[in-house]
């Protein structure tokens, strides 16, 4: 590598150590110079989607399989066709990086009445109303410090599990930067837990789980998005507690994992799950997000006030929050902690078993009702699959479902707008092939939803032919 | 009709009364009552789109032709995907009145974890997004004040030609309001203008002309949104100047007008146009927007200093603003005025006719070019055709075309947003049905440009299936 790349180059080399290996967008010419460097960096490929809404779609479906994710659009028009894609990532914390090309500063300080402005000057609107919808919304204004801010903006994107916005003014694409600052690797790990906080939760649920008979523990959207499925599948292995997921929370844990329950959206839950969660004594809910979809319009009815909650930023116990106590941490120290105060504790039943799915035949005669498709959808399943489900009927009945093996489920089941499952497939089958090629990804969706963002199936077929070309 | 109607059946009535015969938009749980009053009104009808942008477009289109339109959406999911065909209408001058289905007042307050929030209690995140992009935007809050809010916002779309946001919580629509406040109709005439100025300004105006050998009329993008092509035909008829049209204002003028000189666009216009508009002594420029595209990347050589815009707000004479005073006003004061003071004034020779088209015979052998094409579609024009072309290749190309008698245009020749001419087109094509069941909407996209907004097609064709049932 040359001593002094270009910033557009900087940009997809950063990408590219971050594992984003595959970028979503559409190109413009406030954002082409930009696109043309994605070929110097080997690991990198531009998606090219049919348009902004389903691009961003598939940003965030491509973030959710491997944990972050690139969009790249242009000026105004490009970027707010992608509006409501990326006020669903934060509304469902996806971590998903905006880049848009936007004018030089030059035109932008002349106030030129350039295609895609609004016409009257105001060059910064686009930027205030993603401001909104994003953790961080900046403009780059000085190549010595642009490294720098995108590597913050990178970093405040995964660590905050929510999108991003980065305006790029055009005329820095080609400035040149120090290639040795791609050596120090961008910080992602994060910061370490309040220790005194920490230590007095942890003696807090130890003597909670004492005095209790019958916990659980209940997974929900922000174990996935924190990635901590494997401390949660340790949690369960080292107490035995019975396990259940939301529907956000669903592939939060292994279904086939021995301990795994069923799926509790409170009054739509199936009755033996219901009964097995809401009489349980002590309830350790794992990145919790209680939108009405994810809870059966508002329907939890916990007989006990005894509920620990584990977020990405702090713990709660009952009504008391710890403030710095993240659950990767706190986590980790329970399952070292919890297993010394388990000497009382036997493991009790868990609902009739969700695995037990046979194929069901039904007799031509018989109508096909959603209970046998769901049922059957799940003997279909491979434990590598992603399967994506539409806001509406299949959302809903995919609850159902059993998922073996490692299968993801990708549903916006908060933000729920429909179109989204074909754009996020689409984006999936692109994580889905740098993974592993043979990974299925299966979309379910309505008619009607489906009609929004049909375009997406060609954004999917294209990645077959740019795989030819790898 | 009763004495007092739901206000969601107000709403519809006020449109008819409005001539906004067709609504666009999708239905959501938070606009779904409001759209069920749609059929309590004759000559109201809903279109029922595929997706909120392509939405989006067809209002912008269908308020290209009829002079005002209505989209209807849901909460955060829906309003959202329309953001870019409403910032295209702020841009481009189009009254959109743009209406949101919202959760609750009880909701919002209590701040539920809804669907469709950002899962983050702010619920006037998408309303603030739009007040960057609308002239106005509002929630209705009050039953008791409720009509007349919206009797002001359509107000404020129409005078203003600009797109207006409103809010709706859901609690409001079945609410009864008084039947008898339809008798008066919106009062949608401007005020007068400021006489004082306007008197100083014809009078300027006069004396210009009767110094000058050489004047011109340049009509453009606001003449036609502030719909005086009427009155700028009689200021060509009464005065004999040669009128031209910037790519924008193409249509504001009839191309048939024996005194039409053809299309300027700077350096991008044919030779002996651009010779016959720089050489003017006096410019009479109606409705300017001075976009890079529509300037030819402002290209502008007028070799006088003596020019006048008109503008909605203002006329501005040399440096000189004269506000308040409004191009409908002053334009009948000229059209009466000026012909007293052209005693001397010859008319001038046109550039070579624009409307001298032939229809071109190709050799199979010799390559199609696009001067071919464009000379050989405006043969294929009939008087009444709309013709929309999309943003590249069409919409340059479609400047060289020849418009007969009556042919609209519609072109986002400032904002550019690309799949913006299929969306437009199919509005296009309901305003087009509702004026003369024989009237044809053309378009002209590029491949690329259709993949964006395809969907509009199946727009269209539902137009079809609902007129057999008109
Ligand atoms: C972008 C967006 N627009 C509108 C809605 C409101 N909405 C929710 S479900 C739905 C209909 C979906 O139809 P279909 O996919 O056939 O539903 P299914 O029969 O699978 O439940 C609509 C319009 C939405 N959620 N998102
Ligand atoms: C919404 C949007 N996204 C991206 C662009 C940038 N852009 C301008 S032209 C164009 C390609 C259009 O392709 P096509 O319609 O085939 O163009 P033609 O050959 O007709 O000029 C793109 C991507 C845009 N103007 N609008």
């Amino acid at each position: 590598m040359p001593e002094k790349i270009a910033l557009g180059r900087y940009v997809f080399e950063r990408l590219n150590q971050l594992g984003v290996n595959t970028v979503f967008g559409l190109p413009g010419d406030f954002n082409l110079a930009l696109l043309d460097h994605i070929d110097e960096v080997d690991g990198v490929r531009w998606a090219g989607n049919a348009n902004e809404l389903n691009a961003s779609y598939a940003a965030d479906g491509y973030a959710r399989v491997k944990g972050l994710s690139c969009l790249i659009t242009t000026f105004g028009v490009g970027e707010l066709s992608a509006a409501n894609g990326i006020a669903g990532s934060y509304a469902e914390h996806v971590p998903v990086i905006h880049i848009v090309g936007v004018p030089t500063v030059k035109a932008t300080k002349g106030k030129l009445l350039l295609h895609h402005t609004l016409g009257d000057g105001r060059f910064d609107v686009y930027k205030k109303m993603f401001a909104q919808i994003t953790e961080k919304a900046v403009t780059i204004d000085d190549i010595t410090t642009a490294p720098h801010v995108f590597d913050e903006m990178f970093r405040t994107a995964y660590v905050t599990k929510r999108p991003v916005y980065i305006a790029l003014p055009s005329n820095f694409i080609e400035e040149k930067v120090p290639a040795d600052l791609l050596e120090d690797k961008i910080d992602l790990t994060l910061g370490p837990n309040d220790p005194q906080a920490e230590e007095e939760a942890v003696e807090e649920i130890m003597k909670m789980t004492v005095a209790a008979k019958n916990p659980i523990i209940l997974v929900d959207a922000c174990a996935l998005r924190n990635e901590v499925q494997d401390l949660v599948a340790q949690l369960a292995d080292e107490t035995q507690f019975p396990i259940f997921a939301t529907p956000m929370g669903k592939s939060g844990i292994s279904e086939d994992h021995p301990r795994f329950g069923g799926v509790y959206v409170g009054v739509l839950s199936k009755p033996d799950v219901k009964e097995a969660v809401e009489s349980a004594d002590l309830v350790l809910s794992i990145g919790g997000l209680l939108s009405d979809y994810n809870t059966g319009s508002f329907s939890y009815e916990y007989s006990t006030k005894n509920v620990v909650e584990f977020h990405s930023g702090y713990t709660k116990i009952k009504s008391a929050i710890y403030n710095d106590v993240k659950m990767q941490w706190i986590l980790e120290k329970l399952i070292e902690s919890l297993p010394n105060v388990l000497g009382d504790y036997t493991p009790v039943d868990l609902p009739a078993s969700p695995q037990a799915y046979k194929s069901l035949v039904v007799e031509p005669s018989e109508p096909i009702t959603q209970s046998f498709l769901w049922n059957r959808v799940s003997t279909f399943f491979k434990p590598t699959d992603i399967a994506v489900s539409e806001t509406g009927t299949s959302a809903f009945g995919i609850i159902q479902a059993h998922f073996p093996g490692q299968v993801i489920g990708i549903s916006q089941v908060l933000f729920g707008s429909i179109g989204y499952a074909t754009g996020a497939a689409a984006g999936a089958s692109f994580a889905a092939s740098e993974l592993n090629p043979n990974r299925r990804v299966i979309l379910f969706t309505g008619e009607g939803s489906f009609q929004l963002t049909t375009q997406s199936v060609s954004d999917c077929l294209q990645q077959y032919s740019t795989m030819e070309l790898l």
